[in-house]
C-alpha cells in the first residue's frame, strides 16, 4: 500500500506541534506523526492524506538523571543513539527492537516495540515512565513522571503506549533505566526435532530460569541465513535455539549450566560461545534472518503471531501446516522465550494468486494464535495491516471499546485516520474462546 | 465520610455479574463494586448510594501455570491467601500492599496497589497479563492474555487497573508470577541527620544497587513504635532506614557490603540481622507503624503524597515545616525507595478546627509533593479523598480527558459515581510545572 500525504511538517519544539494541531484541528485536516516509519504495518502511511509530522528535528536527550534513574528524551531520537548515551552513563535501555539502529524512540512509544530482551526484561511499555503529548485540540498534557508509584487518575502514560499515533502526538518521555547486567554468556542449541527445541523452552521457564534471549529459528531460516552470512550454522538441524543469559557472573555460570542440562537432555547438540566475538557471531545469526531472508524472493512479509510460550511447538507446526496448505513458502523464526514467532513469507506481489494465498495464509496464522491463547501482533502492531484482524482478538466489545477511547480523545478522528479499526475479516476458523 | 448503599449483592460467577448489570443499567442504579474496602481514599464508599457488590464469593484461584508462570484468579481472593498459594507451586507474587491479609486481588487491581517491594519488584499494574471484565451495560471482555508481548490496540489491561471501579467490573484477572529469590538480608540503619539518611537512599540507587526493600521511618514513628512494640529501637534517632537485598546469595552479600559502607559513610549505626527472627523483627517494626500511630489520638489519617526518590529529604523537610504551621501531630513513614511517603496525622475527628487544619496542611503537603516533580497519591488512590486535587496532578486537560474516557466507558455514570472527579481544590501554593 502506497499514499502520499498533502503536506509535511517538521517541527522543532512542543510549542510548534501544538501551534500545528491548532490549525490542523480548526481545519480538519489529517496528521500523521512519523519517526521513523520503520513500522512494520503500514502504521505511518497517510491513507486519508492530510499532513505527515516527522520528528526527526526534535532528537535530543534532555536529561539523564543518575539519581533517579531515568532519562528525559524527545521522540525523534534515533533508539540506538539514546542506548549508547545511556550506556556510556554506565547505564542500560532494554528495548532493542530490530530496527533500532534506524527507528526512534517516540515510534518505539507509539507503537510499544519489543525485540530480543523481552522475556527477561519486558518491551518498550516497561520503560515509560511519564510522557508529554500533544492532544488533537493542541493542548498539552503531561502524564507520569520519575516516579514508580502514581495512581493519580487513569494510567494516560501506559494508553499513550502502543497507541500508534492515534490518540495525542508524544512530544517528550520520561524512561526508566536499568543497571546494566555485569557479565553475559551465549550457546547455540541444535535440535533434529522441532518440539525437542519447543519442550526446551519449556522446561528452562519452568525451571525457573529466565534467559535475557531465548531465540529460534527454523530449518528454513537456519538454511537461509547460513547461505547469506556463512556462520557454519546446523543446515539439517529442525531448529536452533540461541539463548543468552546476563546477570552477576555467578547466576550467569549457574543458570548456563542447568540450561545446558535441560538442552542435552532434550538431545541437543550444543556450542557455547567462549568469547564475546563467537557470542556476536551467534546473535548475529539470529539478527540477520529478515535480511537474509528478504533475498530470497522479491516480496517479503514478516509477521508477529505471538502464542503463550508453552504453545510455541504448537504454533510453529500450525505454521508449516498452513504454508503448505496454501503451497507458500514461509520460514520462522522469533522470541521463542516470549512466546513471539515471525513466521515470514517469501513471496512476489506482482503474482496476485500467490499474494492472495499468503494472506489467506496469514488470516488462517493469527486465528491459530488466538486458538492457541495468543494474540495477532506481539510488537509489529495494528496499524492498516492488521485492523481486519483486531477483533479476532479483542471481541466486538473490545473494539467497540477501543473506538469509543479514540473519540475520547480524538472526536473528529484527525489523528493517523484509518488505522486499527476496520471492518472485521471473516473468520477462517472457529474460535473457541470459553 | 460515611453512607449506606440501597442494597448489596454478593455474585457468584461472572455471569450474574453481567446479569446485575445489565438491570442496573437498565434502570440506571449505581453500582459501587467492593473487595475488602481496606483502601484509604474512600474508594468503596456508595456516596451515591446504589448497589454495592461484594467480590468474596468469587475467591477462587482458577489455575497456577507453571509453564508460563501465570495464575489465573478470581477477584474476591484475599491477596495473603493467593501470595501463599503461589509460594506453595514454588513461585513468587511480588506485591504486597500493607492490607495483604484482608485486601482482596481485585481491590488491589482497582486500586493498583503498591507495597514495600515496590522500588525492585514494581506495583500490580506490573503483574497483571490479562483481565476478563464486565462493562457498565453488561457486555463482558477479555483483555490481554498470558502474553509478555500483546499489541493488539489500545491496552485495557493497563487502564482497568488503578481505575478504582470507575470503568467496569473485574471478575478475573491472569497474574504474572516470577521466580522467588534464593535468599535475603536485612539491616537497620540509625541517622542523627535526616539529611544522612535522604543521601544514603540517593547513594544506594546512584550506586545502582536496587534493594527489595528500602524504608524509612522519622524520629515521631520510631517513638511511637517503640513505645508499641518494644523492639529496641533507637529513639534518639533523626530516622531509621530499614534496608532488605534478596536475590542470588552471592549477589546479595555484595550488595549489602555496599549499602553498608555507603551507610557507614552518613555516619549511621548499623544493625544487620543475623537470623530470620531478627530480619523479621526490624521489618514489623516498619510494618506495624500504622497500628502504633493510630493508638495515639481518635483519628489517624494516613496519607501517600510521593516524589522521585531523590527529593525525600526535601518532602521530610516539608512535611514537617508545614505540620509546625498548622500545628498539628504529623509522623512520617514509608517507601524511601520508591519515594512513596506516608506522613500520617493524628487528630480527633470530633475537633473540627483540627480537623480543618488537617485538610490544609495535606493540600500543602500534596502541592509540595508535585513542585517537586511528585504526585498526589502513589498508592492508595484517588476515591473520594483525592478527587478535588486531581487537577494539580493532571492539568485540567488531563482531568478533562479522564472525563471523556470514564464517558467511553460507563455513560451513564453508573459504576462507583462520585469517585475521582469532583471540583478541584483552590490552590494553595503556586505550582511551577515548567
Amino acid at each position: 500500500m502506497q499514499a502520499l500525504p498533502d503536506g509535511v511538517i517538521y517541527p522543532a519544539d512542543t510549542r510548534q506541534v501544538s501551534a500545528v494541531l491548532k490549525v490542523l484541528h480548526e481545519y480538519r485536516i489529517p496528521l500523521v506523526t512519523r519517526g521513523s516509519g520503520t513500522n512494520l504495518c503500514g502504521g505511518t502511511i497517510p491513507v486519508q492524506g492530510g499532513v505527515v509530522m516527522v520528528m526527526h528535528r526534535m532528537n535530543r536527550l534532555l536529561e539523564l538523571d543518575l539519581e533517579n534513574l531515568t532519562a528525559t528524551v524527545q521522540p525523534g531520537m534515533i533508539t540506538a543513539d539514546f542506548a549508547a548515551e545511556v550506556e556510556k552513563a554506565g547505564l542500560f535501555y532494554p528495548p532493542d527492537p530490530g530496527s533500532m539502529k534506524i527507528s526512534t524512540i517516540g515510534g518505539n512509544i507509539a507503537e510499544c516495540s519489543g525485540g530480543l530482551r523481552g522475556l527477561k526484561y519486558g518491551t518498550t511499555k516497561d520503560y515509560v515512565l511519564g510522557l508529554e503529548a500533544v492532544l488533537a485540540n493542541g493542548d498539552v498534557i503531561r502524564t507520569g513522571g520519575k516516579l514508580v508509584k502514581d495512581v493519580a487518575g487513569y494510567d494516560l502514560t501506559k494508553l499513550l503506549v502502543g497507541s500508534e499515533g492515534t490518540l495525542a502526538v508524544i512530544t517528550e518521555a520520561t524512561l526508566k533505566l536499568i543497571p546494566p547486567p555485569k557479565s553475559k554468556k551465549t550457546m547455540l542449541a541444535s535440535y533434529a526435532d522441532l518440539y525437542g527445541a519447543a519442550r526446551t523452552v519449556s522446561s528452562i521457564i519452568a525451571a525457573q530460569i529466565i534467559p535475557a534471549t531465548l531465540e529460534i529459528m527454523d530449518n528454513a531460516t537456519i538454511r537461509v541465513v547460513e547461505d547469506f552470512a556463512r556462520l557454519g550454522l546446523p543446515v539439517d538441524a529442525a531448529a536452533v535455539l540461541i539463548i543468552e543469559q546476563d546477570g552477576e557472573p555467578e547466576t550467569v555460570e549457574r543458570d548456563m549450566a542447568r540450561i545446558r542440562d535441560i538442552c542435552l537432555r532434550e538431545k541437543a547438540a550444543i556450542e557455547v560461545a567462549s568469547t564475546a566475538e563467537e557470542a556476536d557471531k551467534l546473535l548475529a545469526a539470529r539478527r540477520t534472518a529478515l535480511t537474509a531472508l528478504s533475498r530470497l524472493r522479491p516480496t517479503t512479509i514478516l509477521e508477529d503471531a505471538t502464542v503463550p510460550r508453552s504453545k510455541i511447538a504448537d504454533m510453529l507446526l500450525a505454521i508449516n501446516r498452513i504454508a503448505d496448505k496454501y503451497g507458500i513458502q514461509i520460514a520462522t523464526f522469533g522470541h521463542a522465550g516470549d512466546g513471539n514467532l515471525h513466521p515470514t513469507a517469501m513471496t512476489d506481489a506482482r503474482n496476485e494468486d500467490e499474494l492472495h494465498r499468503v494472506e489467506e495464509a496469514f488470516a488462517e496464522i493469527f486465528a491459530a494464535a488466538i486458538e492457541l491463547g495468543g494474540t495477532i501482533t506481539g510488537e509489529h502492531g495494528v496499524g492498516v495491516v492488521k485492523a481486519p484482524y483486531l477483533e479476532w482478538k479483542a471481541g466486538p466489545a473490545g473494539v467497540e471499546l477501543m473506538k469509543r477511547i479514540k473519540q475520547a480523545f480524538d472526536p473528529h478522528g484527525l489523528l493517523n485516520p484509518g488505522k486499527m479499526f476496520a471492518a472485521p475479516a471473516r473468520k477462517r476458523v472457529v474460535i473457541d474462546r470459553a
